[in-house]
């Protein structure tokens, strides 16, 4: 049973999504399957480009974050799912062996109008590595309501 | 060598990025390691969801989408990746068999003032299935100057 609904999740709350360690095997199959830019794959591409040393395909960043949505917040919510959002940045690379932790934060909320038993609900995602911000994204979840 | 440059990314260009069929397998297997909602991994709670049928993650189909671009756009193209996009959308859900052909088309392209070899080109990416539109996202691609 889901204990987080539209009426919870009200603007300036925040989650901590917890952190993981990036997996160099496996965000180095992620970038060959779907992001095989040479510095995405290759150790000398990645040391000649800007980034410096072979960095992850911000996919991987934006998946990775997306895995801890669902344990942290989706998992225990009466999720309906998300049309998309208005934001997606990678600031700053990611390389193998970085920690990054995961949060989001209820930018606003409001109650759809066409639909008034769920709610719209502007979601903030970030995952930083210390205090480098390495992703960023604002998009829209939609939640029902508990009433 | 590269043969497009940010001189060849002129305003209204498109790219045809190929069609991909949806592979049932691959499909569950990326929700299960980085979006496991259950109408995402389970076939009866993708009957009992919104979207009618187990449905993709949203972030395979940018995955597939990427991959796309990357085999027939940055492969040929003087890249230095991307910071990110002021849109992300799935207007419609993608399901194991269908067909999705991806496009990709320039927006607008400036020479950037800081960095004059280099410009900042605005690219909309899209996915249909026939003539439903699955996936958009509108993102900012740095490229190389020829000159």
């Amino acid at each position: 049973m889901p204990d987080l609904y539209f009426e919870d999740l009200t603007a300036g709350r925040e989650f901590d999504l917890g952190s993981v360690t990036i997996d160099r095997e496996e965000m180095i199959a992620f970038a060959q399957r779907f992001d095989p830019q040479p510095f995405h794959v290759d150790e000398q591409a990645g040391k000649e480009s800007i980034f410096g040393q072979l960095a992850a395909s911000g996919w991987y960043t934006s998946s990775l974050w997306m895995r801890a949505y669902v344990d942290h917040v989706l998992s225990r919510a009466a999720s309906l799912g998300s049309p998309g959002g208005e934001e997606i940045s990678w600031p700053a690379p990611v390389f193998a062996g970085d920690e990054l932790t995961f949060s989001m934060e209820v930018v606003e909320a409001r109650r759809s109008r066409s639909r008034p038993t769920m709610g719209l609900v502007k979601l903030r995602a970030r995952a930083l590595r210390g205090d480098v911000e390495v992703y960023r994204s604002v998009f829209t979840g939609m939640f029902s309501a508990r009433d």
